[in-house]
């Protein structure tokens, strides 16, 4: 199974912003974690800033991909266009969070994206991402 | 660990009620599958229809369990009760539904009882016990 | 026919309550009546204050009723969880209310749980429950 | 007792819009069951598309008959005019709806002019303005 | 092909009203533009500052008309009993707005009977009028 | 100068209804005591229920008349067409209603019509007929 | 009769602010004009910019006048006090605005004050209070 | 005086729960001291974690208590079912919050069932329910 | 201990004003009563009627004052000022309203400037400011 | 006349997409057919999922060419920064879309971007774009 | 030059208040600062607590000074008296705030008297008054 | 000190654009006038009319440069990638807008990037960005 792990913005600061908070992985450590414990899968990682690579990226996934485990950062709570994306893309997208957006401010409390999602994840910092694995696996 | 599955209202019916959805499993059967599938671990199952009954299960869970998977399914839109209850439990819960909340009903976006929980999982089907599960054995 | 009447919270104070207003009939009086007046079905009475429970009540007239006539009261503007267990009960549940919800507050002119039910009347006092009798005998 | 039938926009086009949803019976047809029903009643039945008709239909009801049963339609959502007749007109008006309006779009859930209504009967197809009847009659 | 062109409260007042805005044009004569330009095309005009009028004119182009250009104007936005009426036509209609209601007061950027339209043409001039007839004949 | 005085929906009810409240003066009568106070004036008194016949009474005011008072009743709250007709008009419109509508219920705050007329006068009963005059007879 | 004229913020400036709009007369010019159209009435004008000083002065109004016209320029829309303060009066207060309230800015729509007052004249400029005074002598 | 004392849900975890905050009395320890400070008042105490269950509490008070002060806790917010209760009680009831509620999250500003209740008193903690007896006593 | 009795708008009126709801107490005779009760502290007392005089006022009791008990009136439900000089005040500061704003009108459900208070007591009268003293005296 | 034809986040994916529903057409095609139905225009044809890109190109396009017809999909209901483009642009700008957006989700019914342009035209499919060139043909 | 240093409600307390985050500077010793740094400038300081006596001392600064820099406080949020003074000033008026109004809570996100003045400084601490003169010193 | 002055969509277009507003200073133009009037300080120019491409800017500046002079232009009003881009940053962002948005229409009131800055100035045209400066310098 070939997966794609797309980041929106920031989440390439993992490991150097905020240590005492997310730890000293960055997100390349966490994927080599990830492609040792399963080493079946391939997995495919691409971070972007701009709202518009995101949908590029997704669009292009088709074919290339499995599925999707996307985090949107801050574009999760404004993005139309992500959300469309996801919608018309005929494979699974799994929408992960690594903090609780239920818990913090409240413009951080819906997604509009993760409405075109199979699921939402929130909550388990960088877990977060090896829990939709486990659901992709488990999804077959 | 011991982890207490504490389900809401309706949640009981899985199995029976629409199977071409939600497969012929039902909680019992899913519970067994868990068991085996985690045989280190300790699972307490309990359901209840009444908002302030899971306040008391959830209060009767600390010191008798490690963890606590809940859906409060109806009422995580609207129970502040249950929420001020996990605030101050003291053991991790993680909040899971079957269904994609966000991609349902405008008054199903939004969970007050998840904005107090570690995190959320939505839209898996019965495998987002599993995927808490998971988190609460990653978590240790 | 098997029909449950189900009562939400202090409805089984009724006349003893206001009689100027309700008059001094008791629910059980009304039910009486309604017994007399329909010989040929078999009505069932229950009440509680609990939210949960009335889901209970719900959930176990399956298979023992054909139809249910609810009055939420109080839960009718806010049970998620009420709703969610007509919409899966699989016989016909009408909604009354004794007073015409639309022209009192601005919080109880909207009712989420008769959004789940066959329809809703209200206004027409202890008559709108025989009301809801004559709809299910000519639904037949 | 003299009961006037008022019916707002399209409604005349019952029994020959969407058959397999609202049955083959016009209106005229069901009134006609209502007048063999009910030999000792007089009923009246005008249908008008036009809000300030419905207006004036209800204000010349007034020493003609003994009561109203109204379907507003589309304007129970909007009109203030008909509410303010109703709460003037001296006779008892019924508001019936043939679909539950809370039930469906958002913007049919609230009936500005049932809220000057005796009582509201909301789903029940046709059959609505039989139970409104049973009402009136029990009113004496 | 039969067209009804039919326009809400006060475009009968086009070419008398602020011709420096609107051209000296009246419907009429654009009419007259209208009919020579499709010459293969019965095009038949109404006009009516009543909202119900609107609906029964409406109602009556259902077998003499193929097709419905309408202009609600103040009605677009308030209307249920317009929007209702244009769902169970049968045939198409096409909302056209003189002026671009998205760019004008708040109150005007909703229009809720284009919902039920085919389509909405909206800030072109009379000229959206020709627009609708030309998707209508390509529509064939 | 010539003024037409439009009514709304049931302001022909005055008189009759209530006269505790409004007084035993029909509005013909206060009509007469208009004509004999301004002799020197043209009263012209329409009414209707109807909210497009108020557009065309409006509208046939032009040339005809040089001003109007105009209660609009339960179309100020809603109206966008009677609005704008005021808005195209080019003689000056005055808004009376007979209640204080900022001290009734919240829907009845907002005047959609007043908001194109020259001014409001609300609250001062029959009265606010007179002060419109006075308005228009100082205005010249 | 003894009538205070109470002016909020700004209203002293009238005469010398845009004269192109409201004309070159001062509020005292136009006293004047008032008290020799009314020579038998007793005026007294005060006017302040304070919240606190304007429920003062009318508190003050109690036993010392018979009826007050008011203006709470920016006041109307926001004051809380002054509302309660007009209520408990004893006394009849009219609100005036010389602009037309509804047909500003949308926080301007909605008057606090205005609720509590017998009645509002909003849009006539200075002649807003000879008409309030109209109303006051024939109020008697 | 015979006095209820009825909390809602988690209060009987004071005492145990933060002791740095709210001080380390449990509620029992609390009440002992209201029975020595009160000896001529008869206290007793109920808890529940059910909305329910504080509905059925409330309505057995009835002829066996004078008095009751509840603090309904979360259900403050949301239950229309405790409200009505209160408002059908004809015994006094005082709403106590232990935290200041309109220092909070938004969501906890607002008491539906304080609306119902003789008064509400929030912030003093426990001794929240000693002023409440004194009211109580006060009023005789 | 020294304590601020500082009331807003209108308050100075008790025991004229409507007497059957407020008693014939005038808040100087009641002063009297707490001076005798409370022998061992010092009562100031202040009334404005103007939010900046109050704003004042508060900021004058800053080191002459151990406590104050405010009655904001209707500056409660509006004034940031008030709010911000109560939070940076640093003597406690009690709320007291004398009806129970919760059952009031919508705009006065919300309380801004007691959110910066220690607590709010709401509905009991004259007596809450006696309960008021109870708690600065219990606080000590 | 040279016009470009500017599409908004996955509008290049037409004809593969769901083609019952939008068709066997690509754009591609689409636009060939454009072209030789009017071959005396210039039709540029840009497509990019990303809104700043959206704002390069139509930034670019003054100068270049003279009229743009615009299909901002998703970018539609959120983007300022496109709305402040066309503002600025110089000429002019008509938005298109395929699908009728006020029969959609709520949150499609509003087009912050349409405000800005000359009109928009919703609901005719491709055919939208060729209603779109007609109009500017027409505008000369 | 001369420049109305204008503050509203407890900014007289800076220095004395929280020194450890506004620094121990009073308004007084920054203003010191100012006129050293600014010799050829003539700066009035005036401050007030109350609403009506900031529209006092900005209408009395009209012709007396040739600028005002105001940091209304709390009354930024809910004053349309001060709103409406500004705007008919005719001498710029600057809006400041020391700490950064969008960074606190979602009351002080809105400014209503900053939208008539020219512009709007909020996040520099005293430095906010500084830049506020290097503008109107290049204002000229 | 080195600053970055980063502008958003269509900054770039300041000299060409509406010059009788904006002066014929191109931002490059008043820039140099930047670099005269502060020999001692680095200014880095970059402008992008994509939110991500702004993102990045800002992320790449970490390092390089010491404070960020930021003007999003529309994307303030709804970038949460901008906001949290800022919050991490690690160095001091001013956000200036040209134009005062607190005067403009309603959508440009709030905004969301601001409240992770520093401060913001708005009104004051290209000169905000010397303010901006000017509270660098001063800060250190």
């Amino acid at each position: 199974m070939r997966i794609l792990l797309l980041n929106g913005p920031n989440l390439d600061l993992l490991g150097t912003r905020e240590p005492h908070i997310y730890g000293s992985r960055s997100f390349e450590d966490y994927l080599l974690e990830l492609r040792t414990a399963y080493p079946q899968l391939t997995f495919t990682y691409q971070q972007s800033n701009v709202e518009g690579e995101l949908v590029d990226l997704l669009r292009r996934s088709k074919g290339e991909q499995d599925a999707v485990i996307m985090n949107p950062a801050g574009y999760s709570h404004t993005s139309v266009a992500i959300r469309d994306t996801i919608a018309v893309l005929g494979i699974p997208v799994v929408e992960v969070h690594i903090s609780n957006i239920h818990g913090r401010e409240e413009f951080r409390h819906h997604t509009i994206t993760g409405g075109a999602c199979v699921g939402v994840i929130t909550g388990f910092g960088l877990e977060g991402y090896r829990l939709a694995v486990e659901h992709l696996l488990q999804r077959g």
